[in-house]
């Protein structure tokens, strides 16, 4: 495909540009250890935090709740959490809840990911299409040094991906067609989505985003336009 | 006032950060010259185009027609402006048009502009909270080096300046409340507005927005947060 076709590569980012699990894990430890528990649990305590996105994104997109920032989701499942692993959140002080809730606002790029959105931001236009709301997209991309064009995504559609809305309203927000957009993404289920919406797809394996054992998306499931090994190779291909 | 209150600046754009009157002047003196005028009306031409945006969104603000972009809304004003100079706006190709529309997605940043926002940048949030829709800034920020951490204003908003519902939602959507936001202007008008809805206000006076007879907004008329004589002033009395 040439690029002239695509003006704008929209992106996820758990797991795609970043790394949720490492991030987290870094934060919870010493949260753990404050508390009397073992740093060792913190990469269980960020996959527990983490099983608990879908079901809570769920509740918006159901429509049983009106739409409701990604943020203050965390911040309801960190509580769960926390009772799963043995505390009663309410003897923590909100304080640290709210501090340890900033940890997805500190993720890690990934090492290719900087590069690779700098070469594309010289062609086209690149933004977050993230279930990350927008000022926890300013404070990682401060974080982390993401070059974004703008800042779109889940709260600026007021939809949370997989629904149709949120590739359709955020291709919408860009003046494009959706087949002037490309989604890339880590996960085969999201492209999947974009795709039905008429948005052209990046495949990127990120095969160690669930740690060492992970056995989903290893890779493509689909057929998608690009299928690259990383970022970098993303541009590469596309010639930026 | 102590920088550590405000988290994010939020900038007018069209008259503050760009020259909006040379810039349209620009694209319209040759449009006027292909067309047997004279390019000597370029400045009439922008500045009537210019009159029509206030009317042209009140449609919008009043309800009597649904959010609708700027850049059609700026669309629509291009065709009445043209029958205003005697053209027959079906007789210019609407490809023409639709490319002098863009003029106003290349309009240039006041000298001053580019390294105020990069000096605001280094310690807070920035991002424009203008009428302009999201591509248009986006656009304008790739022409002009406008380093934005986000594209917000009133098509995020869905709101146009100065309803309150544009600077409520603004500082919603950065998760901030009113009195940690600055708005930054040239426009009285703007910072009133935003004032009203508790944000700090910085206004910052551009002399030759409307050329030489410039009878507005010459000089701070209200209890503003800040008087700049630039944006690098302004950088300059905030300490970044």
């Amino acid at each position: 495909m040439t690029l002239p076709d695509v003006k704008a590569f929209v992106f996820d980012v758990f797991g795609t540009l970043v790394d949720w699990r490492g991030g987290v894990a870094r934060e919870a430890a010493p949260f753990l250890e404050r508390h009397g528990r073992s740093a060792q649990q913190a990469d269980d305590f960020a996959d527990a935090w983490r099983a608990r996105y879908q079901p809570s994104m769920e509740r918006v997109r159901s429509g049983q709740r009106p739409f409701t920032k990604l943020d203050v989701l965390h911040r309801e499942s960190l509580e769960e959490v926390l009772r799963e692993f043995g505390f009663d959140p309410a003897q923590v002080p909100a304080a640290e809840l709210d501090e340890l809730n900033l940890a997805w606002h500190r993720l890690d790029p990934w090492p290719d990911t900087v590069e690779g959105l700098t070469r594309l931001k010289s062609k086209t236009i690149i933004a977050p299409l993230s279930n990350g709301n927008v000022r926890l997209m300013i404070d990682m991309a401060k974080h982390g040094g993401l070059p974004w064009d703008a800042i779109l995504g889940a709260e600026v559609a007021q939809a949370y991906k997989p629904t149709p809305d949120a590739y359709l309203r955020t291709a919408n927000v860009l003046s494009l067609m959706p087949e002037q957009v490309c989604m890339v993404a880590a996960h085969n289920s999201d492209l999947k989505a974009a795709q039905a919406c008429g948005l052209k797809t990046a495949f990127i394996p990120r095969l160690r985003e669930h740690g060492a054992s992970q056995a989903s998306d290893l890779k493509p499931e689909g057929n998608w336009d690009w299928v690259a090994s990383d970022l970098v190779d993303l541009a590469r291909q596309i010639g930026v």
